[in-house]
């Protein structure tokens, strides 16, 4: 039986106003959206946000780029470079629970809309602003990617071959890694504000937020005294053999499948062994410890591997799953979209968009009461201007179509 | 002037008991944690969290590991094999507003605390789970670390050399990546129960939580019909060359940088080629658009390379930078922490813990009214137990001593 998603309340009531562009700031939004806050995106009436076009949008079609980051918000147009704009968002601020900016350093304060100014109006206001380099950073000026981030927060350092250059992963732990950090800034100073009344100012960096990602490195460091190093498929803190990616057929370029013997537990050598239908392996003194296995690591990878040449990724996974033993098949993005339990638990849902059409995607993974969240399509550029006017500050049909008209809003 | 971090108080009073251990449970409570809220820690007595002596830890000593991932807590040792120690934490999660827990499939269920036996004592509880694989999953029953939610997420097919094998990226995205969207639901969860007074069930998996992060990859697929690939050090959606890592001088591992010249912005290559020395190139028919530097990229590149390679990586950074084109130098651990303006702005903060003496780890990176949140050390195993059941159950110190006697609590 396929689960019906939900449309989450547990932030009923929430407002956030989203000034937020490209990834870092409206995957943070979006994780909110979910969570059933009103984000309002406030965008240029020109493009919008250019998220929607970048990535291969056009202006009459947004990317999918754009609507994976997008669901569930709505957005308004505004004129930001006019007077009459500025007060809107202004007004706008002074009933928000929220305030979420990522231009480039200086941007905000230079359109009239920087903490000190929209404190005086909102005391109770969470101003959020991601941006590449923290405040104070010798770097504090410059722009930054996701990949910048991943460049300078030791992310690029400890991901790829032993013995090749540094890769970018492809997870985007950049831009949505340092989301989800925020989010829970923001939660957390909502909670506060629940029982204080006040607001705050959150500040986060790009580059800052990647060492959290990457503390594990850290602590390896701290043992042995040296930078951490790249490990390929393995892990950093060094394991017990077999442990990595081994091959499987038919042999395409994601026929593999990851394979962990636990330091913690002997019996999972001793089951593989059977798997791989050498059970006298097990208790064979060359193989039998840890040490002994450490010392022949080739060796032992290659009997794994002559195995899972002769499996398919999913027959392997399987059967070393059963047997007791960590393991898991390299999937694609293709064969996750493919694979329907995805789409029957409601961890992949499909967004029908007016425009693109039906959109299949990852929703949020967290199941409340059984259910995940509903996703429900990206807005069209600028189509709650009218609903967010009123009901934020009840201005009138009238009040909208005069200031439609004089394009400050659209 | 180095920033103070502040002992955060957006959680005050929120209660967590903590059954989890390792890291994708612990890298959610320890975000709460630093967020304010009490959390506490509930392990067996004999060694605790296997966090505290895996990776080279040892039972007189803990492990940077368990360290890095249980900052800001508190620790209880309670036998759950016993009636009366599964009393205690039955009368703990009585007056708790979170109770999270990572075991095995079925393993809480075994014991005496599953949702249906706590939540009936507890309405208002929010009860948290990580497990490896979703419910509904053909996994279910499988166990699961981080690398094997890497595999199956979706996370390792999409990093790597185009034409190597998948690698499974440093960063932990399999545990801590998990733990943030769970923290998020948690989060969530307790301002709705600020409402209405209701706690829930909230279940993540590890393989789709791995879905969250790589949706950029779903949408590039959307575009193209293909599965997503791997692209070594550039991005996978398809960029304006040049971009990617350039090698720098002396050439050790990780002596590259990062450069970023944007489609959406023609400036860059522009300036660009004037930090090469190369101003002729910009307006270089053969170099000039996006389209001519497409069809001669190992040339582009080969020119830029020209001139990093007789850089360091932080001058190009610095010199690149400064133009205003996106550029970073990539960062090994150990420069990241002899870096001083991490700890000066309080992202890099140093944890005195008694046994194991300073350690210097990456701190919460999000900025609360300027502060990053304070680092106070991982607890030693038990430490808080007559704190903990004095204030949470109003024990006297007779009780406690008497549970202590009989070894139901350590």
């Amino acid at each position: 039986m396929p689960i019906d998603p939900v449309p989450l309340q547990c932030l009923k009531g929430m407002r956030i106003l989203d000034l937020s562009q490209f990834e870092a700031g409206p995957s943070c939004t979006e994780a909110l959206a979910w969570m059933g806050a009103e984000v309002v995106k406030v965008e240029n009436p020109k493009l919008g946000d250019p998220g929607r076009s970048a990535v291969y949008g056009s202006p009459d079609k947004d990317s999918h780029y754009f609507l994976i980051l997008n669901a569930n918000k709505k957005s308004i147009t505004v004129d930001l470079k006019s007077a009459e704009g500025k007060k809107v968002v202004l007004d706008l601020a002074a009933k928000a629970d929220v305030m979420i900016e990522n231009f480039a350093p200086g941007a905000i304060e230079r359109l009239g809309l920087g903490w000190d100014e929209v404190s005086k109006i909102n005391p109770g206001l969470i101003y959020a602003q991601v941006k590449g380099f923290g405040e104070g950073s010798p770097y504090e000026q410059n722009l930054a990617f996701d990949m910048i981030a991943q460049a300078c927060g030791g992310v690029m350092s400890i991901s790829g071959m032993p013995d090749g250059p540094p890769i970018k992963p492809g997870p985007t732990i950049g831009d949505t890694g340092t989301g989800m950090l925020l989010a829970i800034s923001i939660l957390s100073a909502y909670v506060e504000k629940q029982r204080t009344g006040k607001g705050q100012r959150l500040q986060v960096a790009m580059q800052d937020a990647m060492l959290h990602y990457i503390r594990i490195a850290f602590s390896t460091q701290a043992r042995t005294g040296k930078a951490a190093g790249r490990a390929g498929a393995k892990t950093l803190s060094g394991a017990n053999p077999p442990v990595g990616i081994f091959p499987c057929k038919p042999g395409g370029p994601n026929d593999w499948v990851y394979i962990y013997t636990s330091r913690g537990n002997p019996e999972h050598w001793k089951r593989l062994a059977r798997v791989i239908g050498r059970p006298e392996l097990a208790d064979d003194p060359r193989y039998a410890t840890i040490e002994a296995r450490a010392e022949r690591e080739a060796e032992v990878e290659e009997l794994v591997a002559g195995w899972t040449r002769t499996q398919t990724k999913h027959d392997a996974m399987r059967l070393v799953g059963e047997a007791g033993i960590p393991a898991g098949a390299v999937l694609d993005t293709m064969e996750l979209t493919n694979d329907e339990t995805f789409a029957e638990r409601g961890i992949m849902q499909t967004m029908e968009h007016p425009k693109v059409g039906p959109f299949k995607m990852p929703a949020w993974p967290v199941r409340h009461g059984g259910r995940p969240p509903q996703v429900t399509p990206s807005p069209l550029l600028g189509e709650s201007t009218a609903d967010v006017l009123q009901s934020w500050l009840g201005f009138s049909e009238a009040d909208v179509a005069k200031l439609k008209a004089a394009r400050i809003v659209g």
